[in-house]
């Protein structure tokens, strides 16, 4: 069993709350509305700087404390934001090169949030002096629950490139390198004749003529990353003086699309790790999506319970065209964060705002008041997340399938003058995800710094950069049982973006038995077929099919599952298998291609049956997802039918949500949701 | 009978003419040519600011008085524009802070045109300079007929973001709002807490991080649209101040693309309105964008005659493809605009130039000369224009039905983060006018402070914002018989971009009997059926298809015209009707997607058989236009047949283009056009 | 016979060799691999300044002397780079102004390549006292060839727009035009009132509000070319006066996609035409394109003996998609370089970087090393090129045919404001090269200054910009019997980019005996149809197809050989004929549309008939390139197999690759190369 370090009970079922949006009578019924909802924790103070220091030095904290008074005497507790995240126009007037300078050295303007610069020295004095005295003010209130620090950190921020940036870069450069000739060997200056003399000649990568050096590109992500950090950090150890018993977080943005903060570093910084969560509207399949951020999410915080901090109850407003959730979708959401880990899930925000840039955004009190489907659908969720009280402290069930995943990585699959801009890392790690997901195993999305010998099977999916720490242990891992299965550009650099050299995967060749002599990208649109060989014959699918990637490769000590039927490589392998790396170790599979979803599907189906993984229980149905979290006597089955039709689990139990028993076969209306605490755990 | 206020006779007919650009063997050609094409006015001057000042103080004004005088001698007068449109390079170059800084604080180069701060104050004083010496050259000249001030004033610099504007912009500011605390209450600055302390630390709303607010975007085009009409001003009142009589105007460009000016504003500042307008080459039924925009025109000018002051004889040369128009398509353009109320017809330009960014621009002269389709087309075409002359004066026939236009409006659907990036609030009001349009019925495209009680039927589309003035005025016109017909995200913000709450379309909903809960876009391709059901069994289609657009909405006392048959919406209203709103009130209507076009012809056929709306004339064949002209005793009907099929339009009376009589039922060649002296007006 | 200027013998097989950036393990391999591959010649220290000149001054030229006497040691010359592409990072430290500033104003950063304004002293200076000292250090060493002046010049930096460089435009035009007044009257200043009273007042073409003046751009484009040309010559005059044996040159970049260097004129300033040629991975024909660029090649060098001085083993690493060659393609280039007139290909680069942006471009050892098909190809390669030496100093066939191609037309062609964006110079030159390639037919691609009247027939395609003397010369050449085929968009304006009024195409509209009035391009993705009148049997198609453009033209002494099926053009002129110039002239073609490429055979077959234009030799069998090269005494066939079928070639002699002798139909497998030395040359 696990705790998270919450004052509060249950699983917590919350919202941002932004009252100086508002009117004191339209303030007047929000808390009879989140009692009837059941809300348990809200979100204050977010943007609330200007409200709360309204010149220099010159504070207003009566009303944040009336409001949180009377939250506290409604049983509500309280996440307060230091509100870091956007500073008042008088200190922006005050110190202009406070705002952010672009990559082209435009020094960016008013109106929208999160304009500043992370390495300012006036932000800083005058954030840690409003946060001292926020913490003065608020640290011992009955209802304060947990400090959350900023928003979003980064999410506009990360990369500024002033002139001050520059010289935080050059002394970040000067403690990784201590001289500047190890900088010139990681930078490989000695190409296009870049050698430096001094960090002082340094500058951030501004905007150039053409491809930029990728080292200098990876070392100022890496900079940025860590200057959000150290801001978190000042903070925190401000929050941590003055009221040290309160825990600290931030909410972090894991989402398929933003990689600008190195979280898995991040994470041993917070308390308790809370994520934002907004689905892809154009994605017609976003639970897929989101249970793949939810397992990193899980990931980050160590398989302990963390916290939603933000979802939405339907559309958002940010995207270009903003769908709204179906019926039951918002449901099938929430409870599928609960079901990966979530100890608590939020919404943002409590009430659709009437004005500003986020106006179109969903929230559980919408434009349209408590007459509607969104307010009867949060309601109606909000007593589902109080039945489901006794899951809190619960952990996933533990997976037999890791995936790495590795942000710097993914930064490196960023950089310029690679073989194709197809390729995608998180669409890599999603695909076999996904794979998973649809066969009902569990897995634990992890980091580099992982122990993988506890688990059956390790995915590494276009992990482009790998440190020869990070290799060894992988063969570690296989050799002493582990099974793992590699699909193409993955280990192909060191952690200076340096090729490992002899053959690709240069870090895995050895253990896969292949070496790759070239890349092969195909055209936009453009597939490859291949053909089973009869080693395999679990292998679903006769002819397979990729597309984005091939390579010319030759198997050493592997041999070929499929090879490639298309003239240019034909017959070359392009599926392999090593059945046995050493006496006692797994198997080792590569695959040189980006194969198709069904494809894919025989494939990972066949690894799964030589490496022995079972689903967290048996579905008759599809786009079902079933996944199960474990106490120590105890056990809750969560499935969820995504699609129109009705499905069945094998299972035995008591739905928490309708109080049901079932004693085999559980049925499962169409966009249902069930969490069955099981009778055999 | 209205009268506009130009010394000349019948409909004018006439081109913009550069003779500064061609040697003196070439300009002596000129005005023999003008006579052979029935050329009755043109403008003068619009780019020779650097020809009459040829620095700083040094004026030549004898060749436009000897180019002037010739014309004046062949019966041509002359509209001569203040040349403020381009400065001179030695005046930018003693001025280099007159020229534009854009949004990102690139202050513009050299090499094209209107390339300066609307706020410079050295522009202003040089231009207006200028301006008296003109005026007091040539105030008196016999052919002058009309100022024209500058020229398609804002087409490229409506928006500058330098500091002097910035001070200009918060002058304007501290003007409309008085304390900071209403632009803040306005602004909705408690969102992302932007609070202002002083108007000194507002800037314009450059470049930023990500989605900016919207009401400051929104004040900044009112302050930059304010800015333009107040540079006109400052003209006039020169040229009032020296030649009283003399009218003043300057050439809007009222076309689909082009939203930066408030011309429902600026018209009450000219003494005729003159507009200027290009085909979209790309759109394969322009004829339609040209109607609209015709009917725009009118609307600016109240009703009465207009001036089109350019439009081109063939290709222009700023379109990605400039599409020449097929023969015959000219004249059609042509009279299509005296059709709907212009009384003069103008080209830019006389002669297509041999260099320059406009080159390729056709003209009435083309490259090729005289020995040309163009030329021969638009000598046709000036015979033609003067058997018109007895049109001039009279005006478009009362409309029945009126669409709302605002300026407003549509610059706040351009604000950011709103639900689609599919919506058009141009497309919304041309899909309902070209609908109408095909039924041959006539339409007012007035702007909000329009009388509207005075309409059988008034067209609300896509009026994103509303003012409670003007929703007040509408509900009182339905109140008192008019009918109403309202299409999705209407009416849902007041004019400081503040949600009216309680239920889409807030400021309407009362009235239209229903209340939209929440806006569920659609995705990029997707479309959306609907049933018909029983109570209008005039509807010309069982089932009906939308795109882009549909809502979750209930009836509160309307009643489902037609209901969504998609799962997510299933059974729930499309389109309702209330049937009587008020005792002695007209019906009131409301579609709440886009649809598609033989969906909307049956929606707004059944809308206009229960308002008694009634065509020009009837007309058997597609893509037949008709609208009518009518003066105290007398009216013309003009037919044009954009199809290649002949058509008939029943109607009596003589065809001033032919001399043709007709007594009931007139063909209509394909590609022809007819102008009937009706027999019984 | 021709020679070339190196001190080598054979034809060069060689490769850009960057030893700096391997440790001295590698180094050591380097030079027996390269004598296993037949390498004979390298390039060195392209980028190697700050490896040279490791601080202001201080030099170290150990390290390359070292290399270089390994290498003479082993028979390899060299190609020494002057280091002058990529300036060390001390210098811009110390000269910040020396870097580029873009259009916008934003002055570029570090990371990347050629960052320097091509008008900055100090950049100058620096460089040529570098080179000087080069110079005197390696002016004598015996494995010296050849001195490469810079890389790629102007590649990334051919346009610079700070201070300094508007300094040096105002010069340029000072120099060019003598008085402001003739500037005025070349740039149209009078359109849009631009005139300048001093040349002080220009500025570069700056971003700017829209349209820019196109005559102030194309002579910035002027300019810009000159003063790359001429920092080619400051470095070229040091070195020649400290070794006045050694030749010089630079590597073009003669490619479809590259125009910003007038090669044309730059082709004088060096000893030996060296090209650099890369594929466009996305056509999957781009085997024409490189036929195509290796006769312009060809044609700058004036059919002497060229050098390809960069082209790849296999994939690039700068495009969207980096496409790997496939089995025999770099072979099939490698030839095709040599058949075209190469004395020497080598490639880019010897070793595969293993950082640095370019590390996945690939080499002639990869990454993989040289167990791999890349080394394999590459020593057969070797071996073939070593059986080719014979070949040395032949040059090409001489052509019947000539296709006029000229850079400041295609600036020309790039200007603002033109009919359509769908206009290609660069494509429709290839369409005609293309289909006299598929007929075996020889072209040389001449500069205007060529004499042309040699030539059976000329090809003018897309030549937009032709000055009254080239128009002159062709005249001429026609007059005495040559013919000549021309395209639309052709002769449309004059050096000064005026248009020639009267009709287009003005400059050759008497010669062709049309006169076109109007274009009327067409839109996305439209075509036009024309059908082929009696007067000419021999076209092998009835009805044609063309696209992007079609025209309104008149015959006046031509006759019609298609005529338009469209509405809007019905029944007129197409493609015309006029059947002999003059009583002993060729006839004259016009096309007035972008062909099809069936129809543009059909026309081109014709054309060909009429011109008795014959091919290298008679080929069965599709995609098969042929062309001979010719000595003194002996002549050699390439023939090319680009297809996966077998074909067949009527030709007799030795095939020097296999040593097989034929003596009439040589047999050519799918994919392979021959080279006949012909029994009967």
């Amino acid at each position: 069993m696990h705790s998270h370090p919450l004052r509060s009970e249950g699983v917590i079922f919350g919202a941002e709350y932004n009252p100086e949006q508002w009117d004191l009578a339209t303030q007047s019924q929000d808390i009879p509305l989140m009692v009837e909802a059941g809300i348990t924790m809200v979100t204050l103070g977010t943007f609330a700087w200007g409200a709360l220091e309204t010149d220099d030095g010159v504070y207003d904290f009566k009303w944040l404390r009336r409001v949180m008074d009377r939250l506290h005497a409604a049983g509500i507790s309280v996440c307060l934001a230091t509100p870091t995240a956007c500073p008042p126009m008088w200190l922006y007037h005050a110190h202009p090169e406070m705002a952010m300078t672009n990559r082209t050295g435009v020094r960016l303007g008013q109106g929208s949030r999160q304009n500043w610069c992370p390495s300012s020295p006036a932000y800083s004095r005058y954030a840690l002096r409003l946060v001292g005295r926020l913490a003065e003010e608020f640290g011992d209130h009955p209802a304060l629950a947990i400090w959350h620090v900023g928003n979003e950190m980064g999410c506009h921020n990360t990369f500024c490139f002033c002139e001050r940036s520059a010289a935080d870069f050059r002394q970040w450069l000067r403690e990784r390198y201590g001289t500047i000739d190890r900088l010139n060997h990681a930078w490989g200056t000695a190409f296009w004749g870049q050698y430096f003399r001094d960090f002082d000649h340094i500058d951030p990568p501004r905007e150039t003529t053409t491809l930029q050096n990728s080292a200098h590109r990876l070392d100022f992500a890496r900079f940025s990353s860590d200057r959000q950090i150290a801001l978190y950090d000042a903070e925190r150890d401000i929050l941590k003086s003055i009221a040290p018993d309160v825990p600290v977080t931030t909410n972090f943005m894991v989402t398929e699309h933003i990689s600008s903060i190195d979280y898995g570093s991040f994470a041993e910084h917070v308390d308790l790790v809370a994520n934002d969560h907004y689905l892809i509207a154009d994605d017609a399949q976003s639970w897929r999506e989101l249970a793949f951020c939810a397992d990193r999410t899980r990931g980050l915080s160590d398989n302990r319970p963390w916290l939603l901090m933000e979802h939405s109850t339907s559309a958002v407003n940010w995207q270009p065209r903003n769908i709204a959730k179906t019926p039951g979708e918002m449901r099938r959401n929430t409870l599928a964060h609960i079901a990966r880990g979530a100890d608590g899930v939020m919404f943002f925000q409590w009430r659709q705002s009437a004005f500003g840039a986020e106006k179109y955004h969903s929230a559980v009190v919408p434009h349209a008041g408590t007459e509607t489907r969104i307010w009867d659908e949060a309601v109606a969720l909000g007593a589902s997340v109080a039945r489901l009280a006794e899951v809190r402290g619960t952990t996933a069930d533990t997976a037999q399938v890791a995936i790495v995943f590795d942000y710097e990585a993914w930064w490196a699959t960023q950089l310029d003058g690679h073989p194709t801009v197809d390729f995608s890392y998180s669409t890599e790690m999603r695909s076999i995800h996904s794979a998973l997901l649809d066969r009902g195993i569990a897995v634990d999305v992890v980091p580099p710094k992982a122990d993988l010998s506890k688990y059956s099977a390790v995915v590494v999916a276009g992990l482009y950069m790998m440190s020869q720490e990070l290799a060894d242990k992988i063969v570690d891992a296989v050799e002493r049982g582990t099974h793992l299965l590699v699909t193409y550009f993955s280990g192909i650099v060191d952690s200076d973006d340096h090729v490992w050299l002899g053959g690709y995967p240069g870090a895995l060749r050895e253990t896969l038995g292949v070496r790759v002599e070239e890349f092969t990208p195909l055209r936009a649109g453009e597939s490859v077929r291949m053909q089973v060989t009869d080693r395999h014959p679990g292998v679903a699918e006769d002819e397979l099919t990729g597309s984005v990637w091939a390579e010319r490769l030759r198997n050493t000590t592997a041999e070929s599952l499929a090879v490639y039927s298309d003239p240019a490589l034909d017959g070359a392998p392009a599926i392999t298998v090593r059945d046995a790396v050493g006496p006692t170790g797994g198997s080792a599979w590569y695959i040189s291609t980006h194969l198709a979803p069904p494809s894919l599907a025989a494939v990972v189906g066949e690894f799964c049956r030589v490496a022995r993984i079972r689903p967290a229980a048996r579905v008759r149905g599809s786009h079902v997802e079933v996944i199960r979290r474990r106490g120590d006597d105890r056990s809750y089955l969560f499935a969820i039918n995504h699609s129109p039709k009705e499905a069945f689990v094998d299972a035995a139990g008591t739905d928490l949500l309708t109080g049901e028993a079932f004693t085999g076969r559980i049925p499962l209306r169409p966009g249902d949701v069930r969490v069955i605490r099981e009778a055999t755990a």
